[in-house]
C-alpha cells in the first residue's frame, strides 16, 4: 500500500478541533467523485444538521466504524500567547501555520516558563487556530507526517468504503479536544439503524507491547474497559481473518470509544486503529504495512461481526 | 444602569448549588408580578418537574440564553468542619451565614494544615449549606458584592425579557458544583422546541485580555471550543450591533456550555457574560457598564441570529 | 442477620469491571429460584440487550434502588505488568487470582517505582483480569472479606426483593471503573416507568462521622451534591422509620448516583448504604448490625418516599 493522493491530500488539510468544516467539505467531494466505483453507494448524512459529521449508511449496518477528522493545535490569545487545542506535545521551534483576516501566518513555537507563544512578527488575531506545518516523508515503507492522527484512520475507512456491503461510517469531529460530536452521532445511529456494534479506527502508541510494522493494533482497554464478552468475539474474528494484529493494553490514554461507554444506549465498541511513533507532533511515523493490516481487518470484521 | 431593587433582592437571597428553591420561588414570583409589562407574555414552565429550573419560552424560539442561579459556598461536615461546594475562594476570616433547626448562623472561615473549620460557637447540623455574607457596595459606576456571580446573568437576562420576542430563556441550578441540569433542560428544549443556537449568560475573570468597562465579553474558547463556524456568525452579529465587546481566549475555566457541547443535539453554543474581578469571593467586583453592554448585545442577538 | 449462603456464593464470585457476565448469570439463577418466595413476583429484564445489568420491577414502580455487580481488579498487560480496574488499595503481596486460555492463575501483587507486577512464574495472557482472592472471616457481628463493596449492596437489595410490593431493583455494570452502564439504565426506566426517585445502594468509608456499628448511611453529598429538597424528605421519612443511621458529609468519592445527576431525567438521587473499614482491600470490614439496618430502612423508603 504505497502513497497515494487521497492520503496526500487529507494530510494537507488544516482541521484543528472545532474549525473541521474544510476538510469535511473536502471529504464530502471526495465521496460524491468515488461513490460511483464503490461496490455499494452509501446513504450519506452531512451539513449544517450534522455539525461538519459525515455519515455514510451501507446496506443494512449492524456495526459502525468511526474515524475522526479534527488535529491538535493552538488557539492564539492576547500578548502572542498561544492555548494548547487537545494535546500537542511542545517542542520548542516547531513551524505552525494558520491564517487570520490579516492573511496567512507561519511562525515558531516557544515556550518560556510554562506559557507558549509565537513568534510571529505582527500580531494574531484573537482566537485564530494554528497547527503544525506539514512536511511528508516517505521511506522504506514508512510515512512520517503531522495528522497521521487521525489521517489514517480517516484513509482506512475510506478505502473499506470501496468494498463494504454492510456498515455504518462515521467521520467525527471534536475528537481531540473534550469531545461532543459522539452524543448526538450515537443518537442518530441508534435510533434510526439500532447499532449495536462500534469500532474506532484510530492511531496509537508505540509502547512496550505495541510496535510498528506488527500490524495493526486492537486495545484491549485504555482509561475506559471495553466489555469483557465483546472482545473475545473481536479476537475470535481477528484470529479468523489470518490479519497480523497486535493486542493493547493500557492505563491511560482515551478515543471516541469513551462516549460510547458513557452513551444511553447498549452498544459495544472495541479501538482497531494502528501504531506510530512521536504522537501529536509534526513527525507522526507509522508503517504502510499496519495501515494495510488495519484495512484488511476491518473489511473482514464489519463483514463478519 | 444604575443598582434597582431586582439586583438589590436577588444578591441577597442564598442558592448554594443543589438548594435552589428560595430563589426559584422567587423568580416565579417576580416573573409573573413583570410579564404583564413584558412586550411579550411568556410560556412558564417550572415546580417539582423541573426541579427548581425556570424556562420561559417566548413567541417562536431560535435561540435559548441560559443564566445560573446557583452559587459557590461551603457543606457543614463533622467536627466544625466545611466541605466547598462549586470553587470558592479561601480567604481566612470571611464571613458565612446560613440556616440549620438550631436558627441562624453567623460564622468566620478558619483554615488549617488545607482543612476548613468555621468557628461558631455551636456545632452545626451535618449538611447545613453556608455561603459568603453579603455586602454590597456601589461606586463611580462599579457593583461589588458576593453572588454577582451570577446574579448579574439572571439580571442581564430579566431586563432582556421586557423586549424579547422571539426567544428561550432559561434560569438553571447546579453550574458552580458538577451540572447535572442541563441534560434536561438540553431534552427539553431541543425536542419541544428543536433549538440549535444557545449563549451562555454569566460572569468571567478580568485577565490581561479582558478588562472592566470595556464591554461584554464573548468567549472564543475556555476549557471547551465552540464551533468556529457558530463563532464566526457571532462576531459578525456583535459588529453589526455596534454594542462594545471585548473577546476572551483561555485554556481552562468552563461554563453550562459545557454541557450543551457533550449534549446529543446539534445545538451550537457560546458564553457571552460580563468581566468581574475577586472571583468567587465576597467582593466580586463589576461595572454597571459592561452589565448594560452584556444587554444591549443579548437583545440585539437574541433578534438578529 | 448471621452470614447465609447467598452472600457466601456472591463472595466468591469474581466480576472485575467489564467482565460481569459470571455473577449477572449467577443472579439470575438466584432470583428464578427465590422469587416463587418473595411476596410479589417481579418483571425480570436481563441478557444481552441489557449487557449483563439486571432490572427487576415489582408491582407500579417509584422509586428504583441502585446495587453494582463489579469489582475493582487488575488487567495484565506486557512484560508482568498489571494495570488497575477502579482504584484498588495496592498492598505489596496482596494474593490476586484469575484466569487465562492457559489455566488457572495464583500470583502475588508487587510494586517497583510505582509500577505494578505480577510474580506468576509463567507470562499471563495481555488483557486478563486479576482479582482479590476471597478470605471470609466472621467474627463477633462483624464479617472481612474482599468485595464486600458491592456484595453487600446486592445482598441488601435481594433481602428487600422478599418483601418489596412498589419498586424498581437494578443490578448494574462497570461502576468501578468509568461507568456508563448508568445512562442507557436510566433512559430504560425513566422511559418506561417515568421513575424519579433513585437510591444507590452502595459500601461508604468508615470516617470521623460515620461508623461501624451505628446504623445505615445516608449520604449528604460526596463529590457530587443530592437535591436539598430530596433530602430533606428522605431524612424525615428515616426519622420515621426508627431504623437507626448515620448522615455522612464528604468532598470526594462518588457512586452511581453521579450518573443519575448528570442523566437528562429530572430524576432525584440519594446514597443509602453501609459503612466498611480498609476499603478496596481483600479485608474490607462491615458490621451485621448496619447490614440489617440498611436492609430495613430500604424496606420503609421504598414503601414511603
Amino acid at each position: 500500500m504505497p502513497m497515494d493522493n487521497l492520503l496526500k491530500e487529507i494530510l494537507h488539510l488544516n482541521s484543528v478541533s472545532g474549525d473541521e468544516s474544510r476538510i469535511s467539505s473536502y471529504l464530502i467531494g471526495q465521496i460524491g467523485k468515488r461513490k460511483r466505483s464503490w461496490n455499494v453507494s452509501p446513504e450519506i448524512f452531512f451539513g449544517q444538521n450534522f455539525h461538519d459529521n459525515i455519515i455514510l449508511v451501507f446496506g443494512n449496518p449492524r456495526t459502525a466504524a468511526f474515524a475522526h477528522m479534527d488535529t491538535v493545535g493552538f488557539t492564539s490569545r492576547y500578548e502572542n500567547q498561544l492555548v494548547p487545542v487537545g494535546g500537542p506535545e511542545i517542542l520548542e521551534g516547531t513551524w505552525l501555520q494558520g491564517r487570520d483576516q490579516a492573511g496567512d501566518i507561519r511562525c515558531k513555537l516557544q515556550e518560556k516558563d510554562g506559557n507558549l507563544f509565537h513568534d510571529f512578527p505582527r500580531g494574531i488575531q484573537r482566537g485564530t487556530l494554528l497547527s503544525f506545518e506539514q512536511d511528508i516523508k516517505i521511506s522504506d515503507g514508512y510515512i512520517q507526517a503531522a495528522y497521521l492522527d487521525n489521517r489514517l484512520g480517516m484513509y482506512a475507512l475510506l478505502k473499506l468504503c470501496e468494498t463494504l456491503e454492510n456498515g455504518l461510517i462515521v467521520f467525527s469531529t471534536y475528537e481531540e479536544h473534550g469531545g461532543g460530536s459522539m452524543p448526538f452521532l450515537l443518537r442518530f445511529i441508534y435510533e434510526n439503524w439500532g447499532i449495536r456494534q462500534a469500532l474506532i479506527a484510530d492511531v496509537t502508541w508505540v509502547t512496550d507491547g505495541v510496535h510498528l510494522n506488527e500490524g495493526a493494533v486492537i486495545s484491549l482497554r485504555d482509561s475506559h474497559i471495553p466489555r469483557k464478552r465483546f472482545l473475545d468475539r473481536i479476537i475470535q474474528k481477528a484470529d479468523e481473518s489470518a490479519v497480523p494484529y497486535q493486542l493493547e493494553v493500557e492505563a491511560h490514554g482515551g478515543s471516541d470509544g469513551r462516549e460510547i461507554q458513557l452513551s444511553p444506549y447498549p452498544m459495544d465498541w472495541c479501538f482497531i486503529g494502528i501504531a506510530e511513533e512521536n504522537p501529536h507532533t509534526p513527525a507522526e511515523k507509522s508503517a504502510f504495512f499496519d495501515l494495510e493490516c488495519m484495512v484488511k481487518l476491518y473489511q473482514y470484521l464489519m463483514q463478519n461481526l
